[in-house]
Formats: C-alpha cells, sequence, structure tokens
C-alpha cells in the first residue's frame, strides 16, 4: 500500500496527462483550468486506495478515479452557476473567467467524459462502473435539488437534512471507494460494505463540515469561518439549535437566519453562542462520532487483513480530526 | 413493418408510461414538461424503424429510442438557456417556466437518465450503446461550442459550418439508427453502413431546415420565416451568397449581418434576394440533394430487402420533400 501523498501524486501525474488541450479550445480550455485547480483529491484517492486494499495493483483504477474527479468537478461547475460562486479553490469560478453558456457547455461535455473514462475496462467491469456511476450522479442531482428547495422552505427536518447531506456529498465517497472495489474484483458483499463505509464516512465528513464552517480555526479553515451562518444556511448545527432552543433563542435563530446584513460580525458571534448554549454543537460532535462508528462498524464484516482495517480506521479518523 | 405514425403512436405511448413524476418535484416535474411538449419524435422512431429493419421486434428498441429521445431534449433545454429562447415548441421553455438554475439541473438529471435507459439490455449490448451514446453526445457538446463560436467570427468556411451542423445535429441521427441496428444484433457492416444512411440524412435535413427558414411557406413552417436572418445566423446560404457575391452585394450581406433593426422585413427582402440571385438557393438545394443521394447510395451496401430500402429511401425523400 502508498501513502495517502503518494496515491495524490500518482493520481495528479495521470490526470494531467488526460488533460489535454483539445478543439474546440472553447470548450476544452475551461475543462483543463478547472481540473487544474487542485484540491485535496480525496475522492480518487480513495479509489486507489480500496482498489489495493482488495488487492489490485493501483494502476488498474486510475480510469476509474479519473472519472469520479471528472464528475465532481462536473458538479462543481454547475453548481458555482447555481449559487452565483466566485471564487473556487481561491480562483475564479469557470462562469466568472469565461461566461455562463461556457459553464453549462463545459460541465455537460465533463459529465459524459466521466463515463467515457470506464470504456478502457472490459464490458462487466464497464457495465458494473456506468451503472453505479449513473446511480450515484443522478442521487447528486437530486441532493443538489434538495439543497436548493431548503433555501426557501423553513420546516426542513434532521432527517430530511440528513439525506440531503447523504445524496449530495456521501453517495459520491461510497461510490469512489465501490469502483475500487469493483476495479479489483472484489466479492459483492466486501463492495457493497465498502460502499457503506463510505457512504458513512461521508456524511461524517459533511456534518463535520458543517462544523468546522462555523467553529474552524479561521487560521487553518480555508473557507470564512462563519460563511454558512452569513448564508443562512439550516445545518445540522442550525436545526439542532433550533431543536434544542426556549421559544426565544429560537426567534432569535429564525431572525438572524432571515436576515441579509452588511456587518456580520455580531450575527456570527450570537448564532455561535446559541449553538453551543443550546446543546446543538455537541449533538453535532455526537452525530460525526456515530456516522464515524457506523463506518468502522461496517469494517468488521471486510475480508482483509487487520492491518488494511486499521487504515482505513485511521484515514477515517485522520478526516474526522481534520482542521481544514 | 409498421407505419412512421404507428412508430410514433408506441413511442408516444411508451415515453407516457417512463415520464411518471417522482420526488423531489422540483427537479423532474420540468423533465415531464419538456418530454411531454410533443415534437415529431423523429429520431425515436428512426430507433424503432431501424430496429425491425434488421429483424427485430421494435419493442426491444423502445429503451434505446426512449435514450436518445431524452438526451435529445436534454440538450434542447441546455441550448435554450443559451440561446435565451423564450418558447420551445410554441409553449414556455423550462428556464422561462422555472428558472435557469432549474434549467440546468434538471437537464444534467436527464443526460443520466439516458445512459440508464440501457440498463436493461444485457452487456454487450449495453456497452455498445453507452459507448456509441458518449462519442455522439461529446461531439453534440462539441458542435454546439462550434455554433457559439461561429456567432462571433466573420471567417467561418463552408467546411467548418458542414462539420458544426453534422456533430450539432447529424451525428444523433445517425446514431438514433445505429442504437436500432446494435439492439437487432446486426452485423458491424450493417451497423456503420446505417449510421452513415442517418449521419449524411441528417445533414441533408438540417441544410433544407436552413433553406426552409429563409424560403419555407409561412402557413406551414412552424418557426418564423427569416428568424436566421433576423438573428444574423451564418447558415450554408449565407456563407455560399458571400462566396458567390460581387463586392458590393458582399459588403451589402456583411453590413446586413451586422445589424440588429427593429423592423426585419426589408433586411429580409434583401438578403432573400441576395440568396436567390447569387445561386446561393440553387447551391443549397444542390448539396441538400448532394447529401440525400450520399444516404441513397450508402444504402446499395446494406445487407436488407429491396422492399426495405425502398422504405428508407420513401422515408428520405419525405424528408426531404417536407415544407414544415
Amino acid at each position: 500500500m502508498l501513502s495517502i501523498e503518494k496515491y495524490q501524486e500518482e493520481f495528479v501525474a495521470y490526470l494531467e496527462k488526460y488533460s489535454t488541450l483539445k478543439e474546440p479550445n472553447n470548450l476544452y480550455a475551461p475543462i483543463q483550468y478547472i481540473l487544474g485547480l487542485g484540491g485535496k483529491r480525496l475522492r480518487p484517492v480513495l479509489t486507489l486506495m480500496t482498489a489495493e486494499i482488495f488487492n489490485s495493483d493501483y494502476r488498474k483504477a486510475l480510469d476509474a478515479a479519473l472519472s469520479i474527479e471528472v464528475f465532481h468537478n462536473f458538479s462543481l461547475v454547475h453548481d458555482d452557476i447555481m449559487d452565483d460562486a466566485p471564487l473556487r479553490r481561491g480562483q475564479e469560478t469557470v462562469h466568472e473567467k469565461w461566461d455562463i453558456n461556457t459553464g453549462i457547455l463545459s460541465g455537460d461535455a465533463m459529465l459524459i467524459m466521466a463515463y467515457q473514462l470506464f470504456e478502457n475496462y472490459e464490458t462487466n467491469t464497464f457495465q458494473s462502473l456506468a451503472k453505479l456511476f449513473s446511480k450515484t450522479a443522478i442521487e447528486v442531482c437530486e441532493g443538489q435539488q434538495y439543497d436548493v428547495d431548503f433555501e426557501t422552505r423553513n420546516d426542513v427536518t434532521v432527517l430530511e437534512y440528513l439525506k440531503m447531506i447523504e445524496y449530495k456529498t456521501a453517495v459520491l465517497v461510497g461510490a469512489a471507494m465501490k469502483m475500487g472495489a469493483i476495479v479489483a474484483n472484489a466479492s459483492n458483499n466486501d463492495q457493497n460494505s465498502i460502499y457503506e463505509f463510505g457512504r458513512n464516512l461521508g456524511i461524517a465528513f459533511q456534518l463535520q463540515d458543517d462544523y468546522l464552517d462555523a467553529f474552524g480555526d479561521p487560521k487553518t479553515f480555508g473557507k470564512q469561518v462563519g460563511g454558512d451562518i452569513i448564508e443562512n444556511k439550516k445545518t445540522y448545527l442550525y436545526l439542532k439549535a433550533l431543536e434544542f432552543s426556549n421559544e426565544e433563542n429560537q426567534l432569535k435563530l429564525k431572525e438572524l437566519f432571515n436576515s441579509v446584513l452588511e456587518d456580520n460580525d455580531a450575527k456570527i458571534s450570537t448564532v455561535k453562542q446559541i449553538f453551543n448554549g443550546s446543546g446543538a454543537s455537541g449533538a453535532t460532535q455526537e452525530e460525526i462520532k456515530n456516522y464515524t462508528n457506523k463506518a468502522f462498524m461496517v469494517l468488521e464484516s471486510l475480508d482483509i487483513s487487520e492491518e488494511k482495517k486499521t487504515l482505513l480506521r485511521d484515514f477515517g479518523n485522520a478526516l474526522m480530526n481534520r482542521n481544514v
């Protein structure tokens, strides 16, 4: 097994070979641009790592890993249009650097290119990968739609929120790992278990994201701390705070999350006080641990060495103890 | 073999069963809406017809036909956003009836759903269909990008224009027919020939569209006659008129195609005079015949009965003599 850093390196080298400029330039330049913006390459690394965990050469999984990364970037390009986001990884978003039409069309092409990356696998593997990919991609779209719908709803439940982040974020983590298992010809049982491991870890990962958005260290957290509060995002923290608060604080919270302010410092500080005072912060950390433990429990049923299980556990713990 | 009308009927019945409302409603309602807007259903009918031509039950090809139609409608939804088009088949476009974000996301979902429709076929057929689909879909995106690029270029050649309409329109007609052949397990030679038949007919079809846009009968032509002239579209007619005209008319044409006017009647009438006087109209009709004949010549190499060849020829002739 390689180290995470080594997988990242190998993946980025493969990505750079893939991402060459083709005609028409205006279609492919934005694709090269977004794929080159960097990031942790978490999902493709998981695909490579999983392939090796199930005793395949990780190189066999490079195209599947690339497909996951191309799809992930497709969703970023289209989501950034929908969110009207000016920046992605500190650089201009595609629709800012070019225009909305370019973002739409280049995104479409990436979605198709993600499927094409399965064509190097033999027929049965091709079908398994493409079917899993389609199922996952549709769920990501549904998750994005729920996220949009929730913006204008005031009755979102915690369960609905968990389903939304599962679809929007977690299923792709599960699929990234399952693809590694498919390429490695792992048993159906192992394929499904590693998917469950990834899915649960993905939910924990997103809840951690919500938590860090409010309570992360401004020095190490990549994004603006309090961004979700400024944008009135009804995250797990918010929903739990509503559930746990007295009427007075509920009202205050609802009022604050209906306001768009010039200066957000007071808002952020009040909201964080309620998050902490109500017990919502603690409940969120509890839920993160819950989902991480669910993921770890799935590991038990896997037909792999203790050493490899420890590796997956370490990876999960590293994700959950991150501050970026 | 059934009649065109019967294939249409059977297809629409199958489409209606498929297009049910799922959650989240805001994602799937626009999909049901655009799929229900009607149209000639030309492409899926070709898939069904081709399956029968190669001795399969057309019912086996219904999912492939549906995939082609879902993809076609995906491209309409995204193109309509890019063109800022208010109407489609006389009804509001998706992004007008909902909003741009809904149009983007519902379109994305349709592209994925088109792939999922291949999942009912056995592994080898699945792979053949999905590979052909990806290749075609990427070409359609490239064609759309060329079309966008040509709007701001003044040096587009006839060859470039032909490549653009081949990618944007014709390859999907070829693919629609080849999918019917794949489902019917036709030989590789027959699969490729029927693709070429469709591709050439598709180019002829688009050139005919260009021609009818200027010279169609306002009573029977569905769209506004002269629409391309109003929008300064550099169609085959325009490029040929430039090629054939003297300097004076070249200048006049270029000037007119740089103007955005309130009243377009005089512009349309002048441009049509130049199209006719320069010989561009004749050359376009000549080229339509050329591509139709190319398509018919491919038929010779097909391993099917004379009766079926006649059917395909009749279909081609009907398309070329249409006035809608």
